[in-house]
């Protein structure tokens, strides 16, 4: 327990998680064919150890590492995940608490979430037996996700580590988040799926992640706290010195019932919430989808400003929406700067389309190396910021060849990867209303480069206004 | 021209157009492979010209259909796509007066978009050679898309006739969603290009669409008209039956700047357009996405208006989120009525499900007659007036086998069909962030059957307002 003296913060210690080495699987079963011990056992770099009364034999796994209780491992266990039914919790943590292991998840639910006396007493009991002695991350939850160490609840998680970090009591909202990874080319640190937060609640993961050295970007999908949680959480974010982008889920009437329903949350009151995030800087968005859109943004070209843009488009009528929809939310794209407006016009040969900003490239999109120049330019241009491109995914596939075009597409990858050079924001829209397998097989490719693709500009429109934002707010804190 | 005696409603008659017999491709040239020639003869049904100076053999192409110029076919010419120089124009405009052609798109630009005096010049004086005798989309247009006559400017064109019609000046966003059809799962009447309207305008093309029989509904995106045609705009709007979706380009400072550019247009005031959109119930939208989702919801499940939904998810956590936008959006989530309640609870056997409005289906999710069993309880609510589901696309693999889920896939998408049985709404996300090849197969399936699948709810909750609003007005007016 951390009780920082003057400031009175009152959070649990999970330091040592950056040192689990070894683990422990309690309750996996055959009638499930050993799902969660499979999985961890998959990607766990340490000891792991199979905890069940009756088993002694699993496929693929060494039958050394199978005990009937926890007590007969002779090694130490730092972590276990625990799927035994209610009936089995207490007896279980009291054998961890014994065994000296230092956190666990338990997976298992019908606690307070079910909303019955029984449940309620049980997570009470649950909690006086750990003693603060053993963390407990649910019951009802999925625990943890840490890919450095491979530690991984379900099949063929990524487990390349990042630096993004991730608090969500839902197990689901993880596993979408996770799943979702390698397709919008993020990487986690660390993710938390901690269900009822019995014990360790997201206070305690909030400070551990704004304190971990392997975390830059922290996520949360927050249902609710506890009311005599609050002035913690304010100091937590008073010290706080990462960006912080949270989904309150629960703000609408029927939402904050099911939020009870779920996860035994209060949601509290609206007002309460919105004035945190804007007293503390921190980046709010509408769905999950924007959530981890805002942290591969952050990813990919850290925290910007956008002022200026420039618009480049194959249709000038798609350029004149777009310009639409960055004008209204905030930005400006302006003229260019005159000498870059000149030397621009001299790269423009074909007729209908436009040099000015926004661009109309027209037919000119297909001689890409005339697009790298005038990408190259316009982001040269001291007063743009950025640039947002649309191409829509059946002109990925030339139909005018000509030389020029030969190596179309690695050309218009590099001409997209062109921001990193300028360090500048440069978004491609390629739409997904045609040509699925070029438009996947060409998004990979700007993703391992680090450039964001999108498919629709209400996608990310609004997080652009939220991150730049955040940078104003930030400067004037 | 059609004047109607005491409305003075002055457009021009374009009936002629759903008998349009033969064409002919006036310009296409070796040098871009006959483009539009190829185009056009792929898909036409009746007999097409090349027209051309020099050409005589064109390959796949009948030498016998290849004349020097228009006076030397033999046949009637009813309709002709022109793509010769800006100095060819008017000789060629002269000929089609003199051949008795109908209508003829001027795709050549560098008319009044230059923004020269001279393209300004041009532009009147081939309204003038014109002399109403042969109507004129563009110049600057891409002209007509016709799916039912085989009219098509670009290769690849879904030929699958539907009851949509579309008004653009912009032929980029024309394409866009000509091209984008398949993959949305709707399908077009007519669509209209028509550039800078010098001769046939927005006003006139909404006026034949609202008369068309073989359209439905009208999406339209606008940059802007000429101020003389307000009231004629007036009194088309205030006669039309059918819904109109709009989207206005040019709204922004930037963006109405750049309407000009690209098609000579004056976005004219804000005030003004919202005032009409008002006014006569025209669904308004964001993005071009948006206006394509629009007539996609409507033309699946018609103009409907929602009231009480119901939410079903896997991950408690995504319902929250899904409850939250919904309500926010002005729509309820409310508790079932009592008996279809009590059914309901009976259908639910795993733990960590609740059978409550928002449905958490869990794992029972993979248990999929029972799903479907759950689905068609849900819709047999007098109060519930639709589902929205979600589905995380790793889901689409069920872990867990079972002798229900045999059939996983299959009865999946029965299950999501059942909206048209019980002739309400039902709308799955299935989330973009991982297995794409199976979303893709699974998504088609689904679309096959009218069922609109998207991937994020951002993309469709607001439209679902925009509907429910437009339909409320509706019986108002």
């Amino acid at each position: 327990m951390i009780k920082q003296g003057s400031t009175q913060l009152c959070v649990k210690d999970l330091s040592f998680i950056n040192n689990i080495k070894s683990m422990a699987v309690i309750g996996s079963s055959k009638k499930r064919d050993y799902f969660f011990l499979r999985n961890h056992a998959e990607y766990f770099k340490g000891p792991i150890y199979a905890v069940h009364p009756t088993v002694v034999e699993i496929p693929n796994f060494g039958k050394k590492n199978i005990f009937p209780t926890l007590k007969d491992i002779p090694g130490e266990v730092d972590f276990a995940f625990i799927a035994v039914p209610p009936s089995k919790i207490l007896e279980i943590v009291d054998e961890c608490v014994k065994k000296n292991v230092k956190l666990v998840t338990v997976f298992t639910s019908e606690f307070s979430d079910s909303g019955t006396e029984e449940g309620i007493a049980l997570e009470k009991e649950l909690l006086k037996r750990a003693q603060n002695e053993v963390r407990i991350l649910g019951p009802n939850g999925m625990g943890l996700f840490y890919p450095k160490l491979g530690i991984a609840w379900r099949p063929q998680f990524p487990t390349t580590p990042g630096n993004i970090g991730f608090i969500a009591q839902s197990g689901g909202i993880c596993n979408i988040a996770i799943y979702g990874a390698n397709a919008l080319g993020i990487n986690f640190s660390k993710v938390f799926s901690f269900g009822n937060g019995a014990d360790l609640d997201f206070v305690d993961m909030l400070y551990f992640l704004s304190n971990d050295p392997e975390t830059d970007v922290i996520l949360c999908y927050i249902e609710g706290i506890k009311e005599g949680r609050i002035s913690d959480l304010k100091e937590v974010l008073k010290q706080n010195k990462k960006p912080i982008i949270a989904l309150k889920g629960g703000q609408s009437e029927t939402g904050s019932i099911a939020a009870k329903t779920h996860t035994a949350s209060i949601s509290g009151d609206n007002r309460l919430w919105n004035a945190l995030f804007r007293q503390f800087n921190i980046i709010e968005v509408e769905s999950l989808e924007q959530l981890l859109y805002t942290a591969r943004l952050i990813d990919y070209y850290g925290i910007f400003e956008l002022n200026n843009l420039a618009v480049f488009s194959i249709s000038g009528g798609y350029g004149v929406i777009l310009v639409d929809l960055l004008e209204k939310a905030g930005m400006k794209v302006p003229p260019f700067s005159p000498e870059i407006q000149d030397k621009l016009k001299s790269k423009f040969f074909l007729p209908g389309t436009s040099s000015n900003n926004p661009l109309d490239l027209a037919a000119q999109f297909f001689y890409v190396l005339s697009v790298y120049e005038i990408i190259d330019l316009a982001l040269s241009d001291k007063k743009i910021d950025g640039i947002i491109l649309d191409m829509p995914s059946f002109y990925l596939t030339p139909v005018l060849k000509s030389r020029d075009n030969q190596d179309f597409e690695s050309n218009m990858v590099e001409s997209l990867t062109l921001g990193h050079k300028h360090n500048k924001l440069l978004i491609p829209i390629i739409q997904r209303l045609n040509n699925p397998e070029e438009r996947e097989r060409i998004s990979k490719k700007l993703i391992e480069r680090k450039v964001p693709v999108f498919g629709d500009p209400l996608e990310f429109i609004p997080l652009l206004s939220k991150i730049s934002n955040y940078k104003r707010r930030m400067e004037r804190l």
